[in-house]
């Protein structure tokens, strides 16, 4: 119990952000013989969150970005050998790992479905199971993220929407966060962090402390306008919204950039305020509407004279799912002549699907999708408009499938476009497209 | 946008986890000079969880150690330049910035409750607004956890928890939840980072995917008890329960740790399987239940002859409340002839009191906890038994709050056991004590 921990961020390494139990597996599979077997491990989602008709993949970046800094080095060796978690012969192993196999995954901003082989890990076992957790943690929270996300933007319907759950979210997974709404669609963030890591832009103006601050509302709006420039946008419902509107254009002018309203009734009152900064000839200022909005809650804002959306909670919270529940199994392995074995838990209320996939997305001739097509042994065939998901991340060990943000946030908007219309249905409802396997075994 | 950005857990500095308008709220008021007026923030919850009855104060710790590694160094304020974030001035401004101020806080494991000041930032306005994010984002994350761990604890009365939860969440939140947890009770976590920087005991054994690996379960369970010993927890539920209970015993003799149940009716497998135990004479074996319990699946468990209980994605996600809902707001800044004064916005649906807190839990003669007394602008009268609840946590800007985690564990056994017995009910209802405000304006 040390109460001078070093910072979070002061280690570079991500190898003990893992779950103890795949080290004792480790060291167990290892003095076996068995951890040199050849395996597929797959992580993937059993379903949807409750009533979502698709979900968004995202995490992949990070999980590369991880990969890289996944390393023993002393220090991690040290606490390994110090706190007994694995004997000295593992200890030796982990000190020499580099991950030199292959990863096959959807590529980020994809849209998803139940089943879809999101991540293909080909190693041996000892190389492949250690990277569990990380790459669980890092899917399961990113792609929660950018799910909710990605119904915010489409409920939004082109108006721009600003992430801006920081606060209501572990300090880095408000990074993470950040960069999913970015992939589904989000224009903004507040994120600092964000910004500087990711390059996702970042935007923010005041909150209501900065007008309590001030003597009085006037005070603070010059104060404001005076360090910002007329484009800046001002508070507006901390005393009474009729009369700081007023002020707000008396003191930018018309050129006001915009108002927040951040509580009461924003649907009446987004009318309201846009008919009076009419009236004042403010008529290109913007009305931005914050205050527990989530995807139903912009639907409904829809109807209003709203220009921006900033969304809190529930965005960093996964609109009530904070994790996508994605597991990562070992499907396939080889037995002692080589030969690979399909493998699967025989519970009933876990399946998985035995044997290494495939995935295809089926699209028809007009250019929507029509299933999630995943071949167990080998490929599904092409009928000619068909989509590849699975592309290459990482081969023998050498990371591949890095791509700049920007890419993913455009692959989101290219595979939502190809979805059925109702995908974009907030109502509860069953996946937009079904899961097919095909199975090589007749 | 980079693809080769650093690891989140290559910077040292916290300085960006925070949101872009607190830098702009500097920029402004340190323009207008209204930067410079002695201020008042607080940090409180307006309301428990839905229908929860108490809720368990996390992150204190981390919080006081990532204000020690919040710097504005050259990186953060290049990035600051560069991305137009704000003027040279308040970049200038932010290189020599060391928080100087006060701040007291609720001690971490203490149970709170609606308006509880948990945090009094006591200092000129801009050093105290810019820590809004970083507060916020830890403790609302931590004390989520906490609050929903410290049900399951207590519905558990006294069977040990494991938190298991790192791959449902992200990979440093994963850390701090595991951290969470143990300060409201939890025994061990799997997270071996957290187990490094905290000191939580770590403990884990084996997945479904080392049984799968070998060729049967005779050959995982033979490979998993001669590397880890007879002491350790065999899973035997990836095909047929009974059959692996008893090769288990076959393999390990008596002496057997334990064995786990991942999947299935619980209740009734785990009575089966004590008495499957008892008759092959391993009466101290363990069992270990796992798979998706919250509180309510672990007090239904009360009942079966459970030994363990591990928790995973609902301890992570705060058991339906991933975030604690906190806020951070100015209640009370100088004005120009140094008077302090209470502030608060107006709004109907979001209020707060202004004015400086202090707070004290009401003691009855008998030890029980009675009231939550919030008094504002001056210390509520102590009648005796009662507890001040603010501690020093900074004093001059210098860090005098650290404790070591098992302190936070042990305040957090000993407030929970001075709350009335219906505390512990886990059924929906009202906070368990009420908060009573005490106004130094007669």
């Amino acid at each position: 119990m040390t109460s001078q921990s070093p910072s979070p961020a002061a280690t570079a390494s991500t190898a003990l952000l893992t779950d103890h139990y795949e080290l004792t597996m480790l060291q167990a599979s290892l003095r076996s013989g068995a951890a040199h077997r050849r395996s597929v491990f797959e992580l993937f989602a059993r379903r949807l969150p409750d009533g979502r008709r698709y979900g968004v993949v995202a995490g992949t970046g990070r999980f590369l970005e991880s990969l890289r800094h996944f390393r023993f080095e002393e220090a991690e060796l040290e606490r390994l050998r110090s706190a007994k978690v694995v004997d000295d012969a593992t200890v030796d192993w982990l000190a020499d790992y580099r991950f030199s196999g292959d990863v096959w995954g959807y590529a980020e901003g994809e849209a998803y479905f139940p089943g879809s082989p999101l991540l293909i890990v080909e190693s041996s076992f000892a190389e492949g199971v250690i990277l569990e957790t990380l790459a669980l943690s890092i899917f399961n929270h990113d792609s929660a993220v950018a799910s909710a996300a990605s119904r915010m933007t489409s409920a939004a319907d082109g108006r721009p929407c600003i992430e801006m759950g920081s606060r209501r979210t572990h300090e880095w997974a408000a990074v993470a966060s950040a960069r999913a709404a970015y992939v589904a669609g989000f224009a903004t963030t507040s994120n600092l962090e964000a910004g500087r890591r990711y390059g996702v832009p970042t935007a923010g103006t005041a909150a209501h402390s900065f007008t309590l601050l001030h003597d009085d509302e006037r005070a603070a709006f010059t104060s404001q306008v005076e360090s910002l420039g007329k484009d800046t946008t001002l508070l507006v419902d901390t005393y009474d919204v009729t009369a700081a509107v007023e002020l707000a254009v008396e003191i930018a002018g018309p050129e006001l950039g915009g108002v927040r309203l951040d509580s009461g009734d924003l649907l009446v009152q987004a009318k309201e305020v846009r008919q009076q900064l009419d009236e004042l000839g403010a008529t290109k200022t913007r009305i931005v509407v914050t205050s527990d909005l989530d995807e139903y809650a912009i639907a409904a804002l829809q109807a209003a004279p709203v220009d921006v959306y900033g969304v809190g909670t529930s965005l960093v919270t996964g609109s009530g799912t904070p994790t996508a529940g994605m597991v990562y199994k070992l499907v396939s392995r080889a037995d002692d002549s080589g030969e690979m074995i399909g493998v699967a838990k025989a519970s009933k209320d876990k399946t998985s699907v035995g044997g290494r996939k495939y995935a295809l997305r089926k699209i028809s001739p007009r250019g929507l999708a029509e299933a999630e097509v995943i071949g167990i042994g080998e490929r599904p065939f092409d009928d000619g408009n068909d989509r590849e998901l699975l592309v290459p991340l990482v081969r023998d060990g050498e990371i591949v499938g890095e791509e700049p943000l920007e890419a993913a946030r455009e692959r989101h908007a290219a595979s939502l476009a190809e979805l059925p219309r109702k995908a974009h249905q907030l109502s509860r409802g069953e996946p937009v497209i079904p899961t097919v396997y095909l199975d090589d075994q007749p």
